[in-house]
């Protein structure tokens, strides 16, 4: 086996996810647990919670060095860690980290989440996408989308992320689908193939010139008049509304100027909304520049090794 | 007491309201019901549940004519009434009307509602609110909206309603603020005064120049960073969401094209939301025309004079 150099965590409000890396990057095991959860973490007793994951992973490689991310490092977790300004590139990141010492001698180091303070109407956050971004790559000026449950569309320009804004689109989506009267859905069966011809629908409404669809709020509702008219299907309703945010969330980035028509940009993720994304980009004359799949994890090396070179 | 002329009922899923009009228009007398709802008549038994709500009516003044419209003109009520395609005036809506004739003798006429075949993408329909946009009056070229779950923007133009979008505006201000993570709100005590300067900031961003504002997936985020951001309150988030939202569905009317800055516009029903569109109108440069308080009960009545008048 490579040597392991590093542990990395994702560390979230239920679960603590923890990998341990070698030098090229490659993950060489992993521990995933629930109780380390933040919410199940009793009277700040992390390091316990820690230990208890990774501790034999101490045991038989010494005090290997630990990058944390995730919503351990917020109000709630074991140690805040402010949020950088943009524009930022690895440089502020890095500098944005805070570190702290385990009884065995390793260092944690925290990672910073981002912060727009031009967003409007108020300063706009992430925690966790903006090393997503960096694992993406900040090389090449380009617009970059990562779906979600607040969807994050951010501009990298000269090496850093210069801006970025939240969509909410994957909770508008799921409000629709399962607490409205115009827009209930039927739940999927597991593994089912998507309607793509009903999420077709809904996303090139959203892409039409139709003034109409500047008009969110009633756009929702064709997801009723849609079956009044016969055209859709009960079964067909989640994925014509999936159609119609997505492509309503496109629509909006372009007129708050996330998106410029014949340009190529990255979708970001590693779940079954990018490809729901990457269908709806050709319709707004985009291109998808290819995204790595581990991009979270290559973002934390990126920023954990910056951190060597400056300190 | 003056003469009693006609039963004038709004017959819904839920209840039954009838009221007995004099040739003026003057209410006379009224009944409530709730048994009389769509939902709990069993058996199509209709007649029976009518003669229960208004059968001493009938009795002292004999088998007078009788105007019904709600859900009773749909598919689940006693006759369903085909819509009425727009544009359509008065002719056109009486035309539209069915009648069925009661053991006793009375006629019952069943208004119509109104379908717009040009919406997009697909057909809009309404059933109630036409019948409120004639009681406003159809005599001058104006922009009508029908605060509610399912919003109104209707275009009057030579004597007819040319055309009309739903916005669900009031079912989107319900799920973000009782069922989302981003602006879930306290309940307002009981006959609590809204925030209006909660109400208002939410409003203006919605009525600014920025170009965020059109992007409302991610207008709505601004609810949870106006909270990180220190200036909004967890009571001020009810009243924040529902300006933002009821002046999102003006920014987005004005950009479907159902509304021209600087002109006039109607607002018409009769519930607390009145207050609140009519204190965004001014921030789209629109001034507001007086609306009568009983629109619905005075359409009914147009309809069913014009309707005399052609048979």
């Amino acid at each position: 086996m490579p040597k392991p150099v590093s542990i990395i965590l994702d560390w979230g409000t239920s679960s603590l996810r923890a990998a341990l890396v070698s030098e090229t990057g490659e993950t060489l095991d992993t521990q995933d647990t629930t109780s380390g959860g933040i919410q199940f973490v009793k009277d700040g007793a992390f390091e316990a919670a820690l230990m208890e994951t990774v501790g034999s992973w101490f045991a038989s490689h010494g005090p290997l060095p630990v990058i944390a991310s995730g919503m351990i490092t917020s109000r709630n977790g074991w140690i805040e860690v402010p949020y950088v300004d943009a524009p930022a590139g690895l440089a502020e990141l890095a500098a944005g980290t805070k570190q702290l010492t385990l009884q065995n001698g390793a260092t944690v180091t925290f990672l910073p989440g981002m912060r727009d303070p031009a967003a409007k109407p108020f300063p706009d956050v992430m925690r966790g996408e903006e090393t997503q971004i960096v694992g993406f790559g900040l090389n090449k000026d380009c617009t970059v989308v990562l779906p979600g449950t607040h969807s994050k569309w951010a501009r990298v320009e000269g090496g850093r992320i210069a801006g970025f804004q939240t969509y909410a689109t994957g909770e508008v989506f799921s409000l629709l689908t399962k607490h409205s009267f115009i827009a209930k859905a039927l739940e999927p069966a597991p593994g089912a193939e998507p309607v793509w011809s009903a999420f077709d629908l809904g996303a090139e409404f959203a892409a039409s010139d139709a003034r109409a669809a500047d008009a969110f709020l009633s756009a929702v509702f064709s997801a009723r008049t849609g079956v009044l008219a016969g055209v859709l299907k009960a079964e067909d309703i989640g994925d014509y509304v999936s159609g119609l945010v997505i492509g309503s969330e496109f629509r909006q980035a372009r007129a708050a100027g996330w998106l410029i028509p014949g340009e190529a940009i990255g979708i970001v993720g590693n779940n079954v909304l990018n490809s729901r994304y990457g269908r709806v980009a050709p319709l707004f004359n985009l291109t998808v520049i290819p995204s790595p799949a581990d991009a979270a994890k290559r973002g934390v090396q990126l920023i954990a090794g910056q951190l060597q070179l400056t300190k």
